[in-house]
């Protein structure tokens, strides 16, 4: 999302065919250590030349400013890297909602945890994670339909958050259906989010993945009753 | 950690008495947006005048530069930020060996799901992230006894790195027990993070909380059998 905002060139390793150089063992070069720069515990990792740059939050942090995702300033920085590190906290969780025993297993052979941590997860979780964005964009002598996270100026938070609302949306339809009159800032950041431009032709283009039982957001209707 | 290796003067907040205007009252004040600065979703936090700086990963990032706790080029910073996070997701995994169903939860009414959960948590993550740090210790030109994460000089995440290692061997002694024959390096580092003078001091002093079981490195022999 932060480089379709930017209007960045870039190439989707992982999805570029093998005869082209992709694929999954081309990621695997950079996790077995045989390629330049860092060598990164998991994916996703973004390479620049000799650079190569792991972690969601980490590679928002270094686009940033590059592309004018963030604001200049230190103090902006810092409340990007905090709102960006809750939203990966919010993610993992999701994650652990299909997978509370092990990323090893099966969904199928965890299926009665998942059920137990689902019915914490949607209970608890997500009411807790969305108010805490809503009093975020709760600013005063901002209108509801011009907040972003990070002050009047969309910042690579929201896309972040867009991106959270979307999946949330397709993997607890019910909890999300119950939560969403409670947040309408987020709401209506989401929807601005999705309508601009750059970000519009992405969502319609083939680059978008759609949402899938095999990434982290999945609809598993049992698990959401 | 950081701020004992570097010297610096900072006080913990939270383990102030009331009276002298600490405690969890006044850490919660942040939290429910009446402090200055950035509101933070949960602890930990710093607190820098106005700045408001959450997140471990986040809070190193910003005293790294400052105290000269890591290099001052964009790429060790980079690597140094990617190390850091994959530390703070062992340690998340960590608190879910305890708290797999749900953190509202007590640890004594998820003890099922806890055992199954430490169980691939020892048998697989456990080596696997031991094995990445040895790894990244494995420097050309560098001995054994003198490699730090970033190189030939300590950073922050060599410390981070020094903290979990002492978690894991509180927490699961048995599997640390059978995975640090295989991982020298990092039993190095470690020793060498614990004898720095002001490290040393610290762990001396009063300043050091105990392991114990209300925090994330818990030791439930019942989870590893």
């Amino acid at each position: 999302l932060a480089l379709e905002e930017a209007g960045a060139e870039y190439v989707d390793v992982a999805r570029l065919p093998k005869s082209r150089g992709g694929g999954i063992p081309a990621m695997m070069n950079f996790i077995e250590g045989k390629g330049p720069g860092f060598r990164p515990f998991s994916p996703p990792f973004l390479r620049v030349g000799e650079l190569v740059v792991s972690h969601v939050a980490s590679i928002l942090e270094f686009l940033g400013p590059r592309h004018k995702l963030v604001p200049s300033d230190e103090s902006s920085q810092i409340a990007a890297r905090a709102v960006q590190l809750t939203i990966s906290d919010l993610v993992t969780e999701v994650h652990e909602t299909h997978h509370p025993v092990a990323m090893s297993l099966y969904y199928e052979d965890q299926k009665r945890e998942a059920r137990k941590r689902t019915r914490f997860f949607v209970a608890d979780r997500i009411p807790k994670y969305l108010a805490y964005f809503e009093r975020l964009l709760e600013r005063p002598r901002v209108k509801k339909e011009a907040a972003y996270l990070l002050g009047a100026e969309r910042s690579y938070v929201d896309l972040s958050l867009f991106q959270v609302v979307a999946g949330l949306r397709y993997a607890f339809p019910k909890a999300m259906a119950k939560s969403e009159p409670k947040v309408p800032r987020v709401v209506s950041l989401a929807e601005r989010i999705a309508a601009r431009p750059r970000i519009a032709a992405y969502l319609e283009s083939p680059r978008r993945i759609p949402f899938n039982e095999d990434c982290i957001f999945r609809r598993y209707p049992e698990l959401e009753r």
